[in-house]
């Protein structure tokens, strides 16, 4: 099923370049900056369950395309736990598979399908049975276990993503069992910056009871979120992460500061006002990255919970988050004029935006020593989406203000195949520049090796 | 003139494998759910007039570009019936038909000289007479008639564009005639729902009459659209079109619909207004669809009759219409809380803006139901126009949340050259994901037959 | 470490064809309508510096790419005259020299490097004492100094870029000294019509001043900029540039801009006036335009001097200039609307948004009559900028409503680099056109020639 020049140029010179490229960093260890799989899983070393739990339900990416075909949610039971029948699910699957044809959730699948399970015949409502009783008798095996596969995918360090109030339990359950898997926590505080979150004020309070400190004054709720972080870091943290509807940021006086937390904490702030203290909240934290040395990320641009209807019975994460345009030069303006020409603080940006990497991430990222440029995010983690982030990019940025690959996936198990395209395809890339004489292959080699290690482990300071 | 692997890329083994499938569809019907050619041509059977009247004069691809180097409208003999010199017109875009290099008119062009008219040295000064002469004889021949034409370019079903206020008695016709030709209508209600077209007001007053409806009362006017909605329908209509200047859609109450309404007939609505009764009436065109089955089309983006001196002189369709940027994500959202969910609606998206391909119409197609995908509209229908498409839409939308082709053209002759550039793109396309091993050629050759024939008349019900 | 092939396809037959191609304008003389030399040099002819004042701090590419890793403005003695270590700065760009893979820098730098000084080891730590001692020796030669340069680079035509107030001493020295180089100045008047320009008001008076007008009235300021138009035309000048933030025009009735212009002489226009105003000027200077001939270049949509505190400790140009989006349909609009059909004037219109070239700048300029497109700008002016505009642009406007290569720079060593780069990109684009059986081969040859020298000379009235 898997052709081993997959994703290589089809021409024969740079397909050998290609060839010799990817077989330089194939077998390098993983390291996996950015995801959301669960730390309890290794913690709890607990077998994977059924196949619909594992591979379907969880993924918003298979479910999105199913749906958009007019099957519905409930066919696919998802969000029902545990589900009803799996095998039946499995098969609505299976036999829409084809809709898969051209997306990446399909090259992800059949590696894991062919180099997971030894499947090797494509699946379809035909092979659905073979591929479903496989799996499942597989998934009881001790290989099959979260430790072992870690182990086996050769993964160096992984980090998930948590809120402030994760008492990270099982990250410490996890150092404390004498297993050697580096699995760090990332610290995400939308949750408790953002003030449209669910539950924000509940959730200020619960961090100011988590640290002693009182979060209904400004101060006060400073200290606590610089406290948590020093918490994340002694956990292994090197890095934050914000997932805010734009990039905007502020650097307002500290009175005008306290006077909007005041006006947020009395749940009187409007929607401009919740957006002013997200802005002010990026450029708080890039402050104390700039004091403890975690590195910054930053995800806007998407229009979260589009389909009412959906939001109203599933609630969040269903596949409906829609990407609108997004600025960074004037956005970003205010923590650039103040942090900006800081070159021992990393913000690593990322977009959904792609007219922005020509227009002004590379611009930016090319000129500002705090910025690099994230890899290409959520629907461009893809052989094109890849592509065109290297071709707008590199021209201007070059390489060096990248920062390798993230897999940010909740599908633990494809994780090595999401690694796999993305070794492929700068492989491919690299070759072209080698064949149209742009760089010499040494240069090539040396690239590949920084863009699958070097640069990832340097910004994400692992 | 025409080489039999134009458009296929170079490289020899994608090449072999696009011949290969390409051969498998080269062949196929013509379906055209959308385009602008005139049932009267083929209800009267009557020659096609002399060349410039044929293939110049009507033809905006064409006399804009002349047009913009400087050649006047009154030198081609624009807008005037009949063309007094068409011989003199002839050789002015004879002798500059060197500007079109580059550009699809050419394709569909040489298309038509060589495989229409026998022409197969390239068009020039020198060969213009020769030109005029050939096609000025054939056009007089029998099997130049418009229904030959139609039989030969094997036309499954063709579908015209109009306007609510058509009698559609050259459909009637038609159909009387005996002859087997498909031919069916599509319902463009801008006339009557636009209310910046130009005799808007005196449009709804003949809607009314034309209906039996008092179209001055927001029911009877909703009535009499559905009423002509059905009569289309009756005569094989299977779609609407929408040519609004935005996406933006709205979900009024009925009594702020009413009371809209009536500010628009007493003419006293400002722009913004007009704009949120067009809104309007989007969704109300999707619930009627919901009801009635006719798929719905919706074309923004165009900025129309960007040159004023031209719009006065010569009025509307005269190769000045300029896309702007179009937001589709918020501008869809009322209509899509409302209906996004059902999947027994069938909304056909277009676009002029190509940066929301992969921001925002994949992310919402790859998910919403209801939602398909149009084919590259008007300056994108292009052989790098299609690439651009599939490359940003595949990945995330796959390919069963497009439509296939629209010719989308008034140039009856040209039909087939279209088709085929589209033929061949797709071929081009596939043979470069079964080269880089992104599907399996059978895959490929499936998908070949879907795009060609199969999604276009599901999703356009034909 | 030059190869003959670079920046040709790597398929062998699109290959073969780019190189016959590009054997065929390789030779030609080179026509620079655009760019940032400066007339001194070749008024003076006297040695360039050393390599580092030569070479790294006059190039904001070069400086803002080592700036963003972290390297110090003061390290590399930016804004030092003299360079007090020119070979340690040297040192520090040779060992980063790495940085630059994959940008048009290094394109440049290497041909510079080779062709004009011999060096074929590429520059790093280990090769840089080698470099600096080959270059500085070189420049003390002959035929380094500026003419010689000129005549052996085979420069037909170079225009320089100048402000209204500048005696154009440089180019009458030049004209007067016997020697026969074509050095030709641009009237660029941001010093004297923009008003947020530093220093706007003191340049008015000194305008007046220079004409002898009175600046102070509306009138005569249109006067003294008419006569200092006709001033630049008698010393060769063909064209006006204007730099302005946006595209925005206006046409505004004669008391409206006298009104206008007082406000702003008075210092009292906020920055709303300011832009009416800029709006203004670029319609007044069409309508000079189309009575003395002059050609208009508009280069807006760059934020300029984004970094606060640089621009306060360096100033202008200082690499910190990012783009943002840009609008032209509705911007140009008032300016179109009015001459927009004139035949005789000429507008080039550059981009630093790329989402403008399919959308607006390619529909706009296959259209109106005065509208040509300037080649990729800046940041684009690299081979996958320049690829992105062909394939965005082609298919709407064609190649003749393009005026070919502009090099826009400062560095005058790297004019024949940079055309290089152009042409060989234009012959790969060509090639895969004519492999794709797009094109036949003479008539890419023939275009060849055309993007090269043809469309230049003609856009330019050179």
């Amino acid at each position: 099923m898997l052709h081993e020049d997959r994703l290589f140029p089809a021409e024969q010179k740079m397909r050998a370049i290609a060839r010799r490229l990817y077989d330089g960093i194939k077998d390098l260890p993983i390291v996996s900056p950015h995801g959301h799989t669960q730390a309890g899983w290794f913690a709890r070393n607990e077998p994977f369950p059924d196949p619909v739990t594992l591979l379907v339900q969880p993924d918003h990416y298979i479910f999105r395309m199913l749906y958009s075909q007019g099957i519905s949610l409930e066919e696919l039971e998802i969000g029902k736990t545990p589900v009803a029948e799996p095998r039946k699910v499995w098969h609505l699957f299976a036999s829409n598979y084809y809709l898969f044809r051209g997306t990446p959730s399909r090259l992800w699948l059949d590696y894991v399908f062919e180099n997971l399970f030894g499947l090797t015949e494509r699946l379809s409502a035909k092979t659905a049975d073979r591929y479903y009783d496989t799996i499942e008798a597989k998934l009881r095996e001790k290989q099959f276990l979260p430790r072992a596969l870690f182990e086996r995918f050769k993964i160096e360090v992984l980090a998930t993503t948590d809120s402030p109030l994760d008492s990270l339990s099982d990250h410490k359950a996890i150092r404390e069992s004498g297993w050697k898997g580096r699995i760090v926590p990332t610290f995400r505080p939308d949750p408790v910056v953002d003030p449209a979150f669910s539950g924000f004020s509940e959730n200020v309070s619960a961090l100011g009871e988590l640290t002693g400190e009182d979060t209904a004054s400004w101060r006060g709720y400073l200290r606590a979120l610089a406290s948590r972080r020093q918490y994340f870091k002694s956990m292994g943290a090197t890095a934050t992460d914000h997932g805010h509807p734009t990039a905007k940021t502020a650097d307002l006086s500290k009175s005008k500061a306290e006077w909007l937390f005041g006006k947020i904490l009395e749940g009187e702030a409007d929607e401009e006002h919740q957006e002013l203290f997200r802005a002010q909240m990026l450029t708080e934290m890039a402050w104390m990255s700039l004091e403890d040395g975690l590195v910054m990320q930053i995800h806007p641009g998407s229009v979260r919970n589009h389909n009412a209807q959906l939001y109203t019975r599933y609630g969040r994460d269903m596949g409906a988050d829609i990407p609108g345009p997004t600025d960074y030069v004037r956005a970003l303006k205010p923590l650039l004029d103040r942090f900006g020409n800081e070159s021992k603080l990393t913000i690593i940006l990322f977009t959904l935006d792609e007219t922005t990497f020509s227009r002004e991430l590379a611009p930016l990222a090319g000129h500002y020593p705090c910025l690099r440029l994230g890899p290409p995010w959520w629907f461009f983690d893809s052989p094109e989406g890849m592509r065109r982030f290297r071709l707008l990019v590199t021209e201007t940025a070059g390489f060096y203000n990248t920062v390798g690959f993230n897999d940010d996936t909740r599908a633990f198990l494809s994780i090595p195949a999401r690694h796999d395209v993305a070794r492929r395809s700068d492989a491919g890339f690299l070759a072209r520049m080698v064949a149209e004489h742009l760089l010499d292959e040494d240069e090539a080699a040396e690239l590949a090796q920084d863009l699958t290690l070097g640069l990832v482990k340097k910004a994400y300071r692992l």
